[in-house]
């Protein structure tokens, strides 16, 4: 009995660590997301480059939390909520991974970008981001409160920043036809746009794998799209 | 003991068919793939609205392998290699329905490019497809047969195809910059590409599993990028 209480513990141990694993992930996300956004717009190269370097211990927590996951999987072999509690982290884990290369991404075409004149302020690319980065800090708190309302908040905002990076084409593309020594640099912010709304698309897959967890019920394919939606 | 051979061979069924399954998944993504090209080749809008609503199926084929991973976790409670496969599963399903939806953006993007009048023959598009799509069935083929040298191959591809895509978008931003009208045109095809490349790095990501399932080493972070690629 006394084995039994101890590992128990133990255990809740190690699920808490997964947990704060994943918060720690995120946080170092956020960051990466506004640094990035802040070379941008201050058109500082250096900083740039710090998100892609910092880009390698995201990665290496990514290796951990996984592999914590795992071990934790093998040991206890958990079952029920504490089951689907881990495979929803792996998975969580596999988002917040991918949105720190998206990062990384944007980084990578904010150094082309600062060799270049500038273009018109990028007025909607930092809203669309402050979007985004607060789409991933809430899908993480909806994982940590188990808040359903938020997760699915979370599943809203994703349409604004679907109408935003259309919106941002749109507008790109004027310029291009307008002035052709703009072209590549408009290309080029439409890849970030285009990274920002994958951004969206990572947090709406953990507050969905949220959702699943609390509620059992999975809504990641919840609208069959057999409407193919015009362009 | 009669009992534990029972459930033994039970086990290895479920484990067989969690496999079939994601073999039934691979072939139903590179149908969509091949699909979803010779509908822009062919301007045949019709196959690119087919594309577009079997995608329904394979996100229904993706919960129901994921919902039967984590049954075998719960009832089975696997260890060491058995349970390095059910993980491996989970995201490599995960990478196949991702591989889906980048079909879906492409054809939503050719049904876009058929109302439009023909740009010159997409020569590099088709080729960059056929690798990709070559890549996706092989990595599964690694996955099956536990090839390394197969997954490693694999990786190796994804530098073909991310030197396509940088080709075709040299060629579209010359296109551009000769004749305004092609813009938004070009821009379509340059996100096609780049769908396609991103349907090359979820077949990394799947052989990168299978090499960590094979050997027990992580990959997929090998390299540091804290040299900033130029763009």
């Amino acid at each position: 009995m006394e084995e039994r209480q101890h590992t128990s513990r133990e255990f809740e141990r190690e699920l808490q660590e997964i947990k704060e694993g994943l918060l720690y992930l995120g946080a170092m996300i956020e960051t990466a997301i506004v640094r990035a956004i802040n070379a941008l717009m201050d058109r500082d190269t250096e900083l740039a480059r710090k998100v892609i370097c910092d880009d390698n211990e995201i990665d290496q927590l990514d290796v951990e939390i996984e592999d914590k996951c795992i071990r934790v999987l093998a040991l206890r072999q958990p079952t029920a909520r504490d089951l689907r509690f881990i495979t929803t982290a792996i998975k969580i884990n596999g988002h917040l991974e991918r949105i720190g290369d998206m990062a990384v991404n944007i980084a990578e075409k904010v150094i082309f970008l600062n060799e270049e004149p500038q273009m018109k302020p990028y007025i909607d690319i930092p809203r669309m981001a402050g979007i985004a980065q607060g789409m991933v800090r809430e899908s993480l708190d909806s994982l940590v409160n188990e808040d359903v309302d938020l997760a699915t908040k979370v599943r809203r905002d994703d349409e604004t920043i679907d109408d935003l990076n259309d919106q941002i084409f749109r507008e790109l593309l004027t310029y291009m036809m307008e002035d052709a020594r703009t072209i590549h640099r408009a290309l080029i912010i439409s890849q970030i746009s285009k990274s920002l709304e994958r951004i969206s698309d990572h947090a709406v897959g953990i507050a969905d794998m949220v959702i699943y967890m609390v509620t059992g019920k999975t809504v990641r394919h919840e609208q069959p799209h057999c409407e193919p939606p015009e362009k």
